[in-house]
């Protein structure tokens, strides 16, 4: 009853449609003979593999999770299988350098495959989902001796990685970290520290895996100013000897209870120094957009699954009678009762997660594009607003997306009644998977205050300026498109009310510092309301253009829904930011 | 580090300053010699019996879950022993009849009672919980003989019960179930049916089980008319032979794992009927209303411990520089770093929930309180009165406080970062236990309907006009309160908007029978925010009479968070109950 129907119509539409993605590519060497048939067989495929070979693993997944066996991890039944198969098919290499080996296809393509992944298996897909970080990291500023050899490793899919930054005393503030690096003499180090929370710190899908490191070099400055990046493999040669690397535990966890999530401790492994010495954070923020946009991913792919399971099971369930039947209805059940979709309750639920999920998708698949546009268009200056844009968006669909996961599958978790609360319905199972992307990969407290603080405020509100425009860009079109007036209209008043609180925000936070921190998480929300509501209303003018195709008529009836119905949410929010006179008292402890 | 600490305080500020029970049980014959001392008394065991012996045995009855041997149930270990010292020490009959060999004491206590057991062990108290709400039915609904033979056992808490309504494909619509009950000649019946979900259906804890059976008679009407009620004994006498009752199946569940979830099925089993032929739903009618406090008060439970326990971690956990910090606040600690309860994201949260919590506490008490004067009050206008605003409360209870139970106690998770999401610290269990809450006993859109369409459409809105009228009196006696005139005012408006709302939804619900129901779920929620903001100014107006005691200036400002804070949400729920002529689409299953 739980399965997945890769959304590949929807997938072709954004990039199609909605981004038009190849009027860039053709400008950009590496993707300009891009064969037009080949995007959708690499969606087609990836489709199949995700709903063939990793959603029969989700929930035996789930109740078997991993197991510590005298110091090495196992993963549930079938993931190393399933591994085997995603590396023999290519997938690692999709979007690497081919002079590593790599397919050099866009990291759209990339995007599009782990919704996939995600949607049909979160806990495996962290294993593989560290991969693409791990090699932007070493392509950007590992020696050659580094790149020439592990970066082949890590494209053909090899060896995997781990990312090991928490320590216990050191989470969101990565300034307080212990772990020591001491110089060897041969231009090694030896690696010595408690890492606890590393996602793949052990498995057994790889032979070898090279773990990033965050350490302080002798003497480093404290704070975040004195951190390196090391690269430690677990073993220095393919099958050779332990690198002092050990799993000392594996976390019991709310959810994606197949990815071990492990507390490694490194006892002088060693290690290389990835890029300069004390420039570790530096090194890691390479990978952090993309990084950040793969777990707001993994939110948009929870709520995809929600979605489409529930509308299905909505259509299935005959329960009660309804007052008001569709027009399309055909004759009533013999007990009277009907199906639940029939339900206002229901379908509100349904369209709000249509809504979410399908924006949500074209926001992400953007992020991504802008990606590629960042590291590969020929024109610096392109890939210099590119880079801006999706800086200032990674924050938005990171905590954006990963918050809807969660709430929006426990709404659809609702319409299962009794069964949505039970294992084998699947639903349970995504609210809790759904919820850890609310943490890693920096709290969604964390994405609010980099946003506003950081990148807003940060440099007066100049780059935002482009968020803002894009606004304004649409509402000027939507006001010229024939039956999108009304969004125009509506988009118009958000960008009015969107500058002048910006400017607000930039103005008082000169003298009060507190309030853009107090305001910065009702801000990202809506920035996201917002956004979304511009590429809703693209959406709905790309469908204007088509006739009684159903495909259409559901784009601009779910537009309609989004600005009837969840855009209001941004009234609330901005009433929210302004709420600056308002005390926030300080919280005692219990006595 | 999970730990529990008994909200008495609290609870006898709700008691004795903002309900004013003593001057109500005076009123009250078996109430009225109640010594002064015997309630904190009684608060106080039942606090150290929830925190010695139930939080102990929460996060180990989760991972260890119940098993099904050879057709038994074996309840997680440490269960069974928990419930032999809660029986010894005559808890289950607190607030049952003396007559039937209870202590006659309030259900108001017996409801703080189970406020304290479900913050500790959720899953323990499914057993008991159901417990009460047999005891009510049979009491008012049972033959002399089921009175005399069972009703001593469920007091003394000899026997548990089960409440056997759902079927797989009987759920939230009743009126399609199929189990039947034949006449067997000597006045009771053979029930032969399955049934679904059933909590406690089968358990180690006590020998006998009376199940409460839906069933329907030979030739009785379809639907929900044709379904009467059934006591049925796991054994027909104490140790006696089995009565062909089953336990075919226990559920895998997203929490609550110490609760059995069973199937169930009679085979001919012997039973009685409780009540009138075909008026089984009636006979249950009896404990829907203390039935549904009950759930709500599980979500208030869980919020409280997210709360005390997130608190107690956000003053110990150090981690980042604060940009503001108290003025009571000590050297810094030496990293520069500080406790992350001085960070502006964390202090909403934690206000958030202790707002929260406290306006919860005040509303399920007061309840409890109208549930008492509606059994024993000696003036039957007063019991009319007291039931006919209970029955309104219910729904509102029951939907508002399990919502916020799992958002509050995710919000609450969030604090912990990484560690929050691993089950050692407790706040994850407490995230999927709660999430039941919003199903059973009547999904929370079940309650919307129920408030809105049923009870406050369903007479015009008369009856609702003593919710109303309970708003403008605490303006009115806020506007006469020196310091709490801007709750006056606050409330003033929202008692003009409420008092509109409700008029135009009776009005046009004439003419547009689905407008009620899409507009049901922010009709509640909107009537929980108002209710809690008159609670919260009535305590704000008990606290201005104090000084600088520290318990009521926390009141005052908690009073001051909700309204500049959290009741501008009812702001958003009236514009969406407005939204009136905004289409909301059928939703097709896919193709």
């Amino acid at each position: 009853m739980w399965t997945y129907l890769p959304p590949l119509r929807d997938m072709r539409f954004v990039m199609d449609e909605l981004l038009e993605v190849r009027r860039d590519w053709s400008q950009i060497p590496r993707f300009a003979d891009l064969d037009a048939d080949l995007v959708p067989q690499i969606l087609d495929e990836a489709g199949k593999f995700a709903a063939a070979v990793l959603e029969p693993l989700n929930g035996p997944g789930d109740l078997e999770g991993c197991r510590l066996e005298a110091g090495a991890v196992r993963t549930p039944a079938g993931f190393g299988d399933a591994y085997r198969r995603f590396r023999e098919a290519g997938w690692p290499s999709l979007a690497c350098d081919p002079e590593s080996g790599g397919q050099g296809l866009p990291q759209l393509l990339n995007v599009a495959l782990y919704e996939m992944l995600n949607s049909t298996n979160h806990a495996w897909t962290m294993y593989s989902g560290i991969s693409h970080g791990a090699y932007e990291t070493l392509r950007a500023h590992a020696s050659e001796f580094l790149k020439t050899t592990y970066l082949p490793k890590i494209v053909s899919g090899e060896a995997l990685s781990s990312m090991c930054l928490t320590e216990p005393q050191a989470g969101s503030d990565l300034g307080l970290l212990r772990t020591r690096a001491e110089p060897l003499g041969d231009g090694s180090h030896a690696i010595t520290g408690t890492k606890i929370f590393i996602s793949g710190g052990d498995h057994d899908l790889t032979d070898n895996i090279l773990h990033l490191v965050l350490a302080r070099l002798p003497d480093a400055p404290v704070g975040t100013r004195g951190i390196s990046l090391f690269l430690v493999p677990k073993r220095a040669s393919d099958g050779g000897a332990p690198n002092g690397v050990r799993c000392d535990g594996i976390e019991k966890k709310m959810g994606i209870k197949g990815s071990a999530t492990c507390v490694m401790s490194f006892d002088g492994s060693k290690g290389w120094l990835i890029g300069e010495p004390n420039r570790g954070l530096a090194a890691m923020f390479v990978m952090m957009n993309s990084a950040r946009v793969m777990v707001g991913l993994q939110g948009l792919a929870h709520a995809e699954m929600a979605y489409q399971n529930a509308l299905r099971y909505a259509a299935e369930r005959i329960q009660s009678r309804a007052v008001t039947r569709p027009p399309t209805a055909g004759e009533r059940h013999p007990s009277g009762a009907e199906p639940i979709v029939y339900q206002p309750a229901v379908r509100r639920t349904l369209l709000t997660l249509r809504a979410f999920v399908e924006g949500e998708r074209a926001l992400v698949l953007w992020c991504a594009h802008l990606l590629d546009l960042a590291d590969s268009h020929p024109e610096p200056a392109r890939r210099a607003e590119a880079h801006d844009l999706v800086s200032l968006l990674t924050p938005v669909v990171k905590a954006f997306c990963t918050d809807n996961g969660f709430a929006l599958s426990s709404a659809a978790l609702q319409l299962w009644g009794g069964y949505g609360y039970v294992h084998d319905y699947g639903i349970e199972q995504t609210v809790r998977d759904s919820r850890i992307a609310m943490i890693y990969e920096g709290t969604n407290e964390i994405q609010a205050v980099d946003l506003l603080v950081r990148k807003v405020i940060g440099d007066g509100g100049v780059k935002f300026g482009a968020i803002v425009e894009h606004v304004s860009a649409e509402a000027d079109a939507c006001e010229n498109t024939q039956g999108c007036q009304a969004f125009g209209s509506a988009l118009r008043a958000e960008h009015r009310a969107l500058s002048r609180i910006t400017a607000e925000l930039v103005a008082e936070s000169a003298t009060a510092p507190e309030y853009a921190i107090r305001a910065a998480a009702d801000f990202l929300r809506l920035v996201g309301l917002v956004v979304l509501g511009t590429l809703w209303a693209r959406a709905a003018r790309i469908a204007a253009a088509h006739g009684a195709d159903p495909f259409y008529e559901a784009k601009r009836e779910t537009a309609h829904f989004y600005f009837d119905h969840l855009l209001p949410e941004a009234q609330a929010r901005r009433e929210a930011v302004q709420r600056r006179d308002k005390a926030l008292p300080w919280v005692d402890a219990p006595g």
